[in-house]
Parts: structure tokens; C-alpha cells; sequence
């Protein structure tokens, strides 16, 4: 399966968080629905259960291993991964992660599958916004970089 | 996002259909579990719909246009698609398009989420087979080409 690379953040009351995921696909187009695959024992699911919200940056393909990191690598119960890359507050307060990244974009949980180990979540697109240009990265060109 | 480019294909009694899909994902490893999402309107969605089936074949990058066309831009309710392409029925009868693909697998639904204008059906996968080394085709490679 070929795969973009992304990293899906969320908040509940004062905790953020965000991770690395590959499984994001745009569902529908009218109306704009995203999903997401996250694994049941992360903090960003944790998040998502709670507050029914998730951003996601589409990462450009410059993207560095520095940035990408404590995103894929290390855990938000460890580390407060949000504190070291610039993100701003979407309408919803959840954190979206601007730092090389081409587009982000917010979205409200209204479905959601229990797969076992994992959980898709099925949002609506609340809001999107275009950075700059590039292209995005995708899990091969990282595999191979 | 960043997709690849799949045909995915399902049988209901005599009825066998195949399409074109970027949206196929495995959504967990253990067990092997994936993801397709498919437009309402389409005649695979039907037969996915009444036999809880679906095949899944992972194209190669140098999948050809007339190959690829009809899988694309008609509709089985007018064509025969799978007439004209190599294929083999899986362990449940549903037909895999085993011409122009690295691997293909079968799966059974067990979970299916209503979109509005698709379904994201998620299946148990029964069994899959590689065929043949290469690398998978890509839509922005599809695109560009």
C-alpha cells in the first residue's frame, strides 16, 4: 500500500498532542471528510476520544529526522513533543503543526470504527489552510531518505 | 494526501465488477485488516454490499492507460470489465485481477461506516498473494505520467 506521511495532533482541556501517522485519507469531498488511523494505545487517541477533535499537517517532503522524530518515536506521556515546533491554535483550539509542513487542517470527529488495535475516526472538516507549496512527503520517500 | 492506486473488486452471485479506488488502506497488522472506501453510486459497491466480499489488487507503476481506462471511466453496469483482463477467483469466489499487479488479497467485511456519499467498508483479509516485484503505482505517478 503506498502511503503520505502526516502528523495528526489533538487536544482535551490542557493537554496536547500529535503524532506521526500515514493512514490519513480524504473520504468524502461534499462534504470535505477526512479519516484518520490511530493506534488505541497512543496519547493522540486518547485526545481524540475525549474531545472529538484532530488536526492534521500535511508534511512537506524537506521534511528532517530532527523535526520528525519525537513525533514517530517518542511518546506524549514522556515528553511534551508540541513545545519544540511552531504551531498555532485552530478555531477549536486544537494545535496544528505549521513547522514544515505544506497545509493543515481541523476536523470534528462525527464516526468512528473500533478495528481492535487501532480506531479510525471520521471527521468533518471544520477548517483548512494552504502554507506553501511543495510536495507533500510520502512513507516511500521517507523509507528511502 | 498521498494515495496508491488500486482495483478493487467484488462478485454477488454471477455478478463480478471491479474499479479503479486510491483509497485502500490496511488499517491493522495483526490481524491483517483493511480499508476501502467506495462511491455509493458504483456497481462494486453493490456487490461489496450484498456478498460482504472484496478483492484488492496492488497495481504495477507501469500499469497501462488502455488497461487501467476501463477500470476508471465506465461503468460495470454498461461493460464487462473483467472480461477483458487476466484474472482468478479467490478462495470466496470474488475475482482478482492478477494482469498489471504485484499482489492482490481477498478479504471479508466486518465493520462498514456510511459516509453520505461513500462507505468505508473494513475487511478481515482471508488471504494474500505477491505475484511479482516492482513497485506499486502511485495517483501522483498515475497523474503525472
Amino acid at each position: 500500500m503506498s502511503y503520505g506521511l502526516y502528523i495528526v495532533t489533538s487536544r482535551a482541556d490542557d493537554r496536547l498532542n500529535g503524532q506521526i501517522v500515514n493512514t490519513v485519507v480524504q473520504v468524502t469531498s461534499d462534504p470535505p471528510r477526512v479519516a484518520v488511523i490511530i493506534n488505541k494505545k497512543n496519547l493522540t487517541h486518547e485526545l481524540i476520544q475525549k474531545s472529538g477533535i484532530f488536526g492534521v499537517s500535511v508534511l512537506d517532503d524537506s521534511a528532517t529526522l530532527p523535526f520528525l522524530g519525537p513525533f514517530g518515536f517518542r511518546s506524549g506521556r514522556e515528553i511534551d513533543k508540541l513545545s519544540k515546533v511552531k504551531h498555532k491554535a485552530g478555531i477549536t483550539g486544537c494545535p496544528l503543526v505549521t513547522e514544515q509542513a505544506l497545509s493543515v487542517l481541523e476536523a470534528r470527529v462525527i464516526n468512528q470504527i473500533d478495528l481492535g488495535s487501532h480506531t479510525i475516526f471520521v471527521g468533518d472538516t471544520i477548517r483548512s489552510e494552504s502554507l506553501k507549496e511543495g510536495n507533500p512527503l510520502t512513507y516511500k520517500f521517507y523509507q528511502e531518505k
